[in-house]
């Protein structure tokens, strides 16, 4: 299959019309309108074949994960996705048709979100996959939540549970927290959010070097995936941890907004509060002793050392 | 190196503030405001290691084409490109030097054109490097220019010179045609306008055909590149129309405008007519018994078929 035939086919596939895009896929670039009075968010992630995807994957999946977890940043701003381009290379060895199912894989979750795939680029490539997504988004009303704004005495919040992604294969499926991180920008006065992509122990991180601050976690109270629940107690509590691609939302919010939030339960996901944030740099938990130990487990970091 | 290192390196690599930027690199999205009374523009282009460049080739001029190509497409709709994100995938092979030198590459073109390199996503690949750069912009006051609107009788023009890009190493240093694209839509009644990736026969068929109209060249009006004049007629002829990656500027304007536009040569660069805008479908040029005959060579296409 040729390229102007595959665009074609794409054209096809995402055939929905939206209200602010005025020129979509055919043209140098996609054409829409801002919403008055938002604010513009815009963020990219990028999949690649035998690092974030197993070469047998599902390409439906690999789509859905190319797309979600660009969602999911948006999610952690507490905005609304509004458009997406979408940049897709292909070896050979897989074709068009693979491509054509993880596309198709893409429209499913943008409908889902009702997210508009006004543009993209499809090449080839020699021997990789990989699948390069850029997301607009809007934070209308109130503004985006950011990583530096955690405030010693904060509650640490986190959505869903935590651990075992790649192996229950949660990574390719999971649900992106769009809707809880807009309900949580609009009625509730968090501080700071991140979505957890690298682990707990890492994102967390993230916060509190932003923010100036550092925390102190709750162990019993992490909620351990059901993935990884036969595991020994030390063992989960490290994945749920440390074993990043959870795409769940990472929040801190003064502790009374924190107790109205947990009391009213208004997500259909669980929320947990997990720690609190403290004055004191670093991340802790406390012992059984009530002394305080330093958490020295690390997150998921790629190097490209040899 | 690792990753939180390299996004550091970046973060300092490009320091510069824009007064529409809220929140750049180091959060889940950058936030940007709107210019009030504009359209926005949204673009995305890939760049693949082995198709797009050479193995060896200079990094910080491939990460310059990877932002020229999008600058290039912004241009093709008389937009002004504002904010970029970067999606890099690098292999161990290859290792962060290489791709702090691909994001100089990109930094020095943003810099020159007042792009604001707002976000990214930085990946290890296994084999193959890839970057995928995804571009906002923004066509204030005058509307974006579009492929379909070519209309019969227009004039055909092309800015600069074509042919033999990819040997003559044009492909990688080229200027994207931002001022021009701006100039013509702020000052001439433009009517269609795209950028030359594929070549001309192939990027003029986009406006004819979405215009549902056709075209007659004229052969001895094509501008021939310097790195080709030596090739026979024939074969130069074929090469300026054939070769792609010329990233030049494709446009229709009514004749009256045309004549203004070479009488002003209000641009750096040359600007051509090299044909005219028909009723009659197709893409011809005159022979010397005075026959229309149907231009046959085909530009750039890529396949996936083996």
């Amino acid at each position: 299959m040729k390229e102007n035939e595959f665009i074609e086919k794409i054209r096809t596939q995402i055939k929905k019309s939206f209200p602010n895009l005025l020129v979509g896929i055919g043209d140098d670039a996609a054409v829409y309108k801002h919403t008055v009075g938002s604010f513009g968010l815009f963020a990219t992630d990028m999949l690649v074949e035998g690092i974030h995807f197993e070469s047998n994957a599902d390409p439906e999946l690999v789509g859905r994960k190319a797309l979600a977890v660009n969602l999911s940043d948006i999610a952690a701003m507490g905005g609304k996705p509004t458009f997406a381009v979408i940049a897709l290379a292909i070896p050979p060895s897989k074709g068009a048709e693979y491509g054509l199912k993880v596309m198709e894989g893409i429209r499913k979750l943008a409908d889902e979100f009702q997210v508009c795939i006004c543009g993209g680029d499809t090449v080839r490539s020699n021997t990789e996959t990989s699948v390069a997504v850029s997301v607009l988004g809007e934070a209308a009303e109130q503004s985006p939540l950011l990583r530096n704004g955690a405030k010693p005495g904060d509650a640490i919040a986190v959505t869903g549970s935590l651990g075992g992604s790649l192996a229950s294969g949660k990574h390719l499926s999971f649900t992106p927290r769009v809707k809880e991180g807009l309900l949580l920008n609009k009625h509730f006065k968090i501080h700071s959010m991140i979505d957890l992509s690298d682990g707990l122990v890492s994102d967390l991180k993230h916060i509190l070097v932003e923010s100036k601050c550092g925390a102190l976690l709750f162990p019993d109270k992490i909620p351990i995936s059901a993935a990884i629940i036969h595991h020994a107690w030390k063992d989960r509590l490290r994945m749920a941890l440390c074993d990043g691609e959870d795409f769940e939302l990472l929040f801190t919010l003064p502790a009374g907004e924190a107790e109205k939030l947990t009391a009213k339960q208004a997500f259909d996901c669980p929320v947990t509060i997990i720690g609190t944030v403290q004055k004191e740099r670093g991340l802790f938990w406390q012992r059984e002793d009530a002394e305080l130990e330093p958490i020295l487990w690390k997150g998921y970091e790629h190097t490209w050392d040899p």
